[in-house]
């Protein structure tokens, strides 16, 4: 009997993106799985019911996706009713943000489901790159964040030069030069830009550079941490480094923040009077907007704050789902990478002593194994992961 | 006595530019003119009182800079107050629509003001350039129409190599190549889309390709016409070219459109049956949606139209306002250089003869000089104009 992959339909809100395209599907089918997709699952990201079908899917209803799929696919953490049908034995796969909700998890251990959570990936190991959620999805961002910076804009972004005269090219500033910075500076630097690029770790210096940006950093401290993050600073760097970065921003139109550290509150990157003294005009975005804070004192997640000067700070919170479509073509190869990755001969086999699932799976055979996850929730340190039963 | 130029505020809907910004106001002030701006003219274009101020500029209200000024620099078309309160001997620039409101224009001439109307500018003429509004406004109005249908987007535009995949580059098409479409042309390019041109003037073929994109055009007509316009097309003439053209319009993602004719309603490009078969994600931007009609089928001007197959149809109408402060700063150095062009040792002397302004004046002296303009208004030809009376 196939494998059977299941594509539920986002429900919240300000997501577009689905979890699985018709193209992924339809290498899914022709590698002998059945795929379901909950009724008008794509319809945001601009895939139809009958691009689906075309791809050799079935289209069917909620609770039968939910009840019938072997494996689960989600672009974001699962709701209640998710929670309540999946059974013993079926695995989910998403962005489940498992270390901001421990609770929900627990619910997928207790009932023996095998939980995927994508944001875990370890990102050093390299044959997970073509699993790597949060890059694909922070490179769409990044460029996303560049063109509405661009759109909201009163003024031109590259130099003009009319019969009327020459307008200067707007300056750029991208704090924080991971996945999304880096797309951030390269978007900006096509649209005619002068960018400069600032980040505590030195490390991505040449990449910025490569860019054509400047690249800034902290005198104050190295933050690099591990497995591809800044470490969040302590107080007294964090202020430190914000008097010194006060000085880059005021300096600049447009300054594009990508601070995220996943499962834990964004540094503060830009003080509140940065933003008070920002002149009308002035673009702030910010990435990190969330309901934990943002890297821009004052931003909202998903809601645009004027200051009484008239600069604007947009809370970017989502902004991959802007690009629904793309963001879901590329999330969907991800996630068929991590299919791939754990399918022997046709049969499911997850191995959680492989050191990529290691860092993945959030739950497994009823029990939670992610290191960090136990950390978050108290629980004492797995001795060794257990040998993976086989199919689930 | 120092010459007054007076700056209203805008208060056409949908309009945030300012006809004089701080920039042009410093330079006239340094060249003996007095300045008056009317509070808060250039607040969305993001000048404030306070940077007129500091340029030498004196903020005033609307009556006493409607009262006081020699000359009186708008964006748009007076409105019925400002028609009221000009008085014999005052000179009024702006973008007048005259050929569009030959009621205001009378209004004008009765009254003896002098109405220099930008849009009717002999574009032929070099020394000409750097009057030129619509051009200057044009260029704006291309590049953010690529902004905006970047941002609308569901997918990237430029090709994307990742992990991932790949993602193909965004296919964008600019009917229209005049000013405006070779601006959107080259933001195109630079957001790395694959970019054709198409116009039926095979004119505009080496600027098109030099920008790197291709060079479509018409088999059916040569539309060219006069004064750098291309002429409307008869009614067969515009069947024939929308079958071919629609077979370009279905093999695109983008379409912008930027064929305009001053004072007539614009040529439909895009027919229905184009917009009901493009497919979800499908972008029209149309730079001509007016209240005479569009390019595109269905465009609604300021609004945005959804199709039942889900293609966004957006009625671009004032986009070079949505650019406030750099259109501004042009717009302010294109009536720097009409000013200049009509001040003598100090003084104002306009001469309806010059090749320049034969074009440029609507009024002069109480009569109807704009040879268009008469007739649409069906007046007489004048034998020859009349000869300035120097200070007005």
């Amino acid at each position: 009997m196939s494998i059977v992959v299941s594509v539920l339909k986002e429900n919240r809100g300000h997501e577009k993106r689905v979890a699985l395209d018709p193209e992924v599907t339809k290498k899914l089918v022709k590698n002998d799985f059945e795929v379901l997709i909950e009724a008008g699952a794509g319809k945001l990201a601009l895939f139809a019911d009958a691009d689906y079908e075309k791809a050799g899917g079935k289209i069917v209803d909620r609770q039968t996706a939910l009840t019938q799929g072997n494996i689960v696919v989600v672009v974001n953490e699962p709701g209640d009713d998710t929670l309540a049908a999946l059974k013993s034995g079926q695995i989910i796969i998403g962005l489940l943000s498992a270390l901001l909700v421990p609770d929900k998890i627990q619910r997928l251990a207790d009932a023996k489901v095998t939980a995927i959570s994508c944001e875990l990936l370890p990102r050093t190991v390299s044959r997970s790159q073509a699993m790597d959620v949060l890059s694909s999805q922070a490179s769409i961002a990044g460029y996303k964040a560049t063109l509405l910076a661009s759109n909201l804009y009163a003024k031109y972004f590259p130099m003009m030069i009319t019969a009327a005269g020459t307008v200067k090219p707007a300056k750029v500033l991208v704090l924080g030069t991971g996945v999304a910075g880096l797309q951030a500076i390269g978007t900006a630097k096509r649209l005619g830009t002068v960018v400069s690029g600032y980040d505590v770790r030195a490390a991505s210096k040449g990449e910025v550079e490569s860019l054509g940006a400047t690249f800034l950093t902290s005198t104050v401290a190295n933050g690099a941490g591990t497995g591809g993050y800044a470490r969040e600073l302590t107080t007294e760097e964090h202020q430190a480094q914000q008097a010194e970065l006060a000085g880059f921003i005021a300096q600049n139109d447009i300054i594009i923040t990508t601070a995220q550290v996943p499962g834990r509150k964004p540094p503060l990157l830009v003080p509140q009077t940065s933003v008070d003294q920002a002149q009308a005009g002035t673009i702030f975005i910010d990435l990190a907007a969330s309901d934990l804070g943002g890297n821009v004192a004052s931003s909202q997640p998903f809601a645009t704050v004027t200051t009484a000067q008239g600069a604007l700070i947009v809370g970017a919170s989502n902004l991959a789902s802007e690009l629904s479509n793309s963001a879901s073509q590329l999330f969907a190869k991800n996630v068929q990478s991590i299919i791939n990755a754990f399918m022997v001969d046709g049969a499911i086999q997850i191995d959680p002593t492989d050191e990529v699932f290691k860092g993945l799976l959030a739950t497994i055979d009823g029990e939670i194994i992610n290191a960090r996850l136990r950390k978050i929730m108290n629980l004492p340190d797995l001795a060794e992961p257990k040998v993976a039963e086989g199919v689930h």
